[in-house]
């Protein structure tokens, strides 16, 4: 493979990440510089995804140790920073800025992992160094909790997060099921999902012939019909004697969302609170003992119950990213197919960046239950490779192991 | 040890399980059922705590195969039903149907797994059959995730939620760290704790020389000064870039708490959602933009990162009350008593029931940094040791397994 690289003459590897975080971004970290150090190739990682790249701050990956490196698998969060952070539509001095950067660092490769908002990222980046005549490999890799990217089996991030939300559910019905008798008969939990129910969707998982949690799944994909709701959780404890609801933060109601809230640099209002309006609901109406838990960041940090096959697939993305850059590859985002259900076996590809940008996969309806209340079985089976295997990382002192990076910057050679 | 067993001719044994659930008060289980059956003995399990004593609802245990009762080990909950009920100070009809009960199924042997409120259901007990000449051997088992019992190291349930809670802080630390410089600055993380701030004080576990978080601790036992706090919160993100709060749910703002909220039987409030407030305080007096979760049952529930120092004691204390109560030993709560720190080293003793009830072991203000808003090194040495070890469940198809036992009633033979 090795003799089939395209050589240049620019060959540093920008690589960034970007948007929120995940428990396995940095598995595709790990995949990417180990696999770059292979083949002899320098990676600068940007300092807080591409704000790195527009002021110079250039994280010089050599300095790290391969241990610690090698630890980025089992590091949640984003080692080099990431951001929230919008590239104008036009060419201005931020573009100007990152050509002028890259140029003196003489990056030929520009890899952006992230979401749906930094595949678009890397889209404007590829579009204005062609404009201006600035030779590079431009390749978006996918990473969101949503999974809610067009053209890849899933994205790396969302099974670690099914299964710490499946799981929790498995665990949560053990509790409730204990104390409905004479106390908490509904368990609401909030789950992250602005627009696109998939990780509610995953929570799905727990219910098996033994165990019927939850009960009850809102998604952001159906309308909130308080009524039709309230008769399913009281349908649910008469006859089973507890009910455990999983609600989407995005959850729609009529027109607008639940609560008012502040909204990001990309617009997306931040939400979460719904747990607590939807309990209170139900005790109005219903007059039973309520509790609830809204996940938040616990579901998308939780690396210590990772899936294996999530953390596998965020290093291929990595590896495979580099490998076919090599080849010249470039404008596309890597994508994981699907090539079979059962035994889930998978390879790394690619599509075009256009395939990607500013298009957001929901839940299809057909893997939501008739009534709108739970998964169906194409659904299940679509989720349940994802959550399979098992990755815990080493414990030290009863807590698990995380790494930090030094993060040394490379030498500034502008005056931006 | 056989040879000292003092035998009744009323000696079958019940056990229940009351209060709030927990990862691990099934181990406790397994280890009583394990070693009576070794002994010989019948265990019948209360359905729902002592509710099941009262209206002769009695599981027949040695209907489970061995399989099923070495998996409670991994199963979370209780699995024979729990129960919030408190019995009357004077005797009553319950009392009378107990002894009534208890008669009927030749039990002679007590075993009531609990808090505070539990261990008060077995004095009461004790003191009924003492009174009415009812000869039963009554040993209340630690439990509670609140780690508030005196005489006892340490209450099974607390290690387990000690790790899941500083595992979440250190997993969160990961992800925040990410996101400081463009979003989430600021992450308050809600945890138990309604007079005792046991919880939130494994919170600080987290925070070791490589990483700061938590970088503020609320407890109950400390009245909330927000002028303060907030002053230290923007002190946190001034030097560190991010500041992470860890509020317990308990924590005391003048004379009342944040939030009035509903009473359980014991007259406890039911409380939960001060994140949201603090949150907001935050934002609003600091401009900083603020994440929070709400953890509630997720915490106590925790099965799949349970401390196997904790699994290992709540087992140990299910063996040794068999061993203690087949020697005579009566009106006792069993206890774990520490040995040394380092490395811990414990066994199981007990304690007379007075020296237990109506008390509960706050947090002492010496385990409490001298600002207020953390841990002092006298409560990391204490609590370092109960986080320590894995004790990971069996997965299956990606989720724990948990068991559910067929839990076959006992044929009645009352009228009640």
């Amino acid at each position: 493979m090795v003799n089939n690289i395209i050589k240049y003459d620019h060959d540093n590897i920008f690589y960034a990440q970007s948007g929120g975080a995940t428990a396995v971004i940095n598995a595709t970290a790990c995949g990417v510089i180990e696999t770059a150090k292979k083949y002899g190739y320098k990676v600068y990682a940007g300092k807080n995804g591409i704000v790195g790249a527009i002021v110079e701050d250039l994280i010089d990956t050599s300095r790290e140790s391969d241990t610690d490196i090698f630890n980025l698998r089992y590091t949640p969060g984003s080692v080099f920073g990431s951001c929230r952070y919008k590239l104008s539509e036009s060419f201005n001095k931020e573009y100007e800025n990152i050509i002028k950067v890259f140029r003196a660092h003489r990056i030929g490769y520009f890899f952006y992992n992230g979401g749906g908002d930094s595949q678009d990222t890397t889209y404007k980046i590829s579009r204005v160094c062609k404009d201006k005549g600035y030779k590079l490999i431009c390749i978006g890799i996918p990473k969101t909790i949503d999974n809610d990217l067009f053209m890849t089996d899933t994205c790396p991030g969302f099974g670690s997060v099914a299964k710490f939300i499946a799981t929790a559910v498995r665990e949560i019905e053990c509790d409730v099921r204990s104390m409905a008798s004479s106390s908490t008969k509904v368990f609401v939990l909030e789950v992250m999902g602005r627009n696109a129910g998939w990780i509610a969707a995953a929570a799905g998982l727990a219910r098996s012939n033994k165990n019927i949690a939850p009960h009850i799944i809102l998604f952001p994909e159906i309308l909130y019909d308080e009524k039709r709701f309230l008769s399913l959780v009281r349908y649910n404890v008469q006859n089973y004697g507890y009910c455990i609801t999983v609600v989407a933060e995005g959850v729609k109601y009529g027109e607008g969302y639940f609560e008012n809230q502040i909204s990001d640099a990309f617009g997306h209002k931040q939400l979460g609170g719904i747990a607590h309006i939807i309990s209170n609901t139900i005790k109005n109406n219903l007059g039973y003992k309520c509790r609830w838990a809204i996940a938040d960041y616990l579901q998308r940090s939780a690396r210590h119950i990772a899936s294996k096959t999530d953390v596998d697939q965020a290093y291929a993305l990595g590896k495979a990213t580099i490998d076919y850059a090599l080849k010249g590859i470039n404008d596309v985002m890597m994508v994981i197919n699907r090539i079979q259900d059962t035994p889930y076996t998978w390879n790394i590809g690619y599509t075009n960046l256009e395939n990607v940008i500013n298009r957001e996969r929901k839940l299809p309806l057909h893997f939501i239950s008739r009534n709108g209340f739970h998964i169906s079985q194409k659904c299940k089976k679509y989720l349940s490779p994802l959550i399979m295997g098992e990755d815990f990382p080493p414990f030290v002192n009863g807590l698990p192991y995380t790494v930090q990076l030094k993060n040394i910057l490379v030498s500034k050679k502008l005056k931006l």
